[in-house]
């Protein structure tokens, strides 16, 4: 296989990859992932964000602040100075399933796509600490990139 | 039902709860996750482990930091002098996986679920970054609460 | 004056004061500010507290946080590990004002002032940022401390 | 009123706005804000800033640190890599008060009146810390924006 | 050799030790370095300390401040309440080297070595980083701990 | 002598700089560093590096993601993208000791020797930690900067 981890240099050490020679350009990448939990404990979560102790509000500004701490957190993370970082969530009763997606933006030398997975799971593990209390057992699932923009690999969706 | 999201006051509004009066006891909590990848990806993050390129060792040392940086991501997880974090993997050929456990521990007057979760998802999100250039589809699932001991609630394991 | 800045040695050097000897005790810290705005900023923020745009919620989420990292930011304060943080509005139409107030509390060596002064500044802060494409000329006063007990003080109230 | 708070969106949900169509431009932000204190303190600080247990060189590095650190302790600020940041003290002895203006300059995408605002609030903060051993009622007051030049809305000064 | 790098588990991989059952007592820990450089700027430097562009009042600050990230930045470290810390510089100016001497302490169950080491390698970067656009030669050597007390190993001291 | 530390203004005061009016250049930085150990302590390290035990390769990591702290760390540093780390170690027997060199890039208003410097001296303090337990006389030496590209000063190479 001609492809390779792009993190370890020839003699496989681990290093933080030069993009110096990459073009500024416009990047955005979207994440997504999903946290399960009891009937009861997503009740408490949907009637929060109408009424009061409002669980997604506080879980979209944790990740939006995630977001910016990607590059302290993942080791070879470039520091990137984000443009943008949307966070919806949607609330699927038939699963007691909330799905979080987050969008980030950034005009820079490398892509987006940790900053919005980064996000998207610290989402997630807020979530998980505020009902937690109630509900031990939930889990979280299927967090991945759904898509990516900018750069040279262009334009790539998840299937 | 009488259960309540307790970090919430009785108005709604969020707050870090007090344990101010809580026993300082020895507290543990396991955590688990999982990342998917094609089996290309799989093999080389395997021959890694053993020869150059060291994906697990990197992310479990991001894990490791990733937990002591909890309270600082989770909005309401108070402060905690954690006396023990260990990261393991397990590699499931069988269906292109690699599975992260977290065993983190304190001795306060709050337990560790956040830390020992936090841990999970950094370790598999620095693997995703890692294997990002060959295999953008990977997919992290999985990831809860195992095992929680110490503190009133006792001994608690998942199904 | 044989009153002294403790902060400094005997040679005029900062140091961070030796607390060791010191026993744990319950430390508590109330400390207000407030930010005061054009009445149609103030009318914005008190909308968005009972319908959408939650200036008030994103607030006392800063403030939590920010409680956190007080070590980091004040150079001689020693690192502290809060054991209850709570973060209170008051909307003050009459003169186009919020007031905040902040409880922090510790089981600790040292007290918790400096926690509790600067969530209520990031919390004002923050107000700040989310108003500021509307009104830029609002101004941030009143920031000082309420109450505090124990330690070997004791008891404080401000006048 | 047609204005609106920008960091919501159309759905009143919080995001940190999308800057990747601004221009980088040269951007500078000037905030001031006061501390109050006792007399007798107020000389303190006075003294040691010519001879020893120099208060507001200490708070001066704070303040420029504290800068820094913007984007980590207001949610919705974008990380912005500031080109320069001083701070100025006067003693105003009057009124036993202490009056820090910051200017804080980038060349960006989105204005660093929040850098220079944390800033001045960093370093009132700090000269509390130092001085509360001898006085505890002190009272910062006067924190706001005095100047912004640079971006889409120009040359702004407060009254 | 029985002796062992107790950060590594029996299987080789990196662990943070399990230090919950040992006992919360008084540890010290004494750290050293130095840095030396041209005579010039030797001279700058020791006139700053008495009248103005105070280099190592600015060291001394970002050495305490350094302490506190030790766990941040040493993988392995665990999180410390540092209860005390003092630093102190002694000018050489027969070699045009000054030397930082820091002193660390906390109760707890492990020991502040790398605090102090951290600290005192903070000093001296920073001396660099104010006298380098005059002398970019400057080397840092000798930094290593001096003394170390409490804990099962007891009192030790450098040779 | 026309001379002056930069990091100060006329009136002796610190301040961060003015770099706004800098190009945008690619800069690069490299700096080294010593750790001289018992030969059996040694003998561990080595060992690692190829079997189990990996001191070297969690020394590299932690080394990386200390240069994208060092604004943090250094009171008067800019923050800056850095766009490559690489980390490189050296063996040598002979002496016991082993040498670390770290390679920064940015293409940026200002150079990177701070992050260069900051990265091997976290390099050295992680390879004490991690074998202090065994061997608590290591000494850290040599820390300097080996060159220098970009920028107005142009190439700079130390003797």
């Amino acid at each position: 296989m001609s492809q390779q981890l792009t993190h370890f240099d020839a003699q496989g050490q681990a290093h933080m990859v030069d993009v110096g020679a990459k073009d500024e350009t416009r990047r955005v990448a979207v994440a997504t992932g999903a946290i399960t939990m009891l009937p009861a404990t997503f009740a408490m979560v949907r009637e929060g964000t109408a009424k009061k102790g409002d669980v997604l509000g506080i879980a979209r500004i944790a990740a939006i602040q995630g977001s910016k701490r990607t590059s302290e957190l993942i080791p070879l993370c470039h520091p990137i100075p984000l443009t943008r970082v949307a966070v919806d969530f949607e609330l699927e009763e038939a699963d007691s399933r909330i799905v979080v997606s987050v969008t980030a933006e950034t005009v820079g030398r490398t892509g987006v796509e940790m900053e919005a997975l980064t996000a998207a799971s610290v989402a997630l593990l807020t979530i998980y600490d505020m009902c937690k209390a109630v509900d031990r057992g939930m889990t979280m699932s299927g967090i991945r990139l759904l898509e990516k923009l900018g750069g040279k690999s262009g334009h790539w969706t998840g299937s």
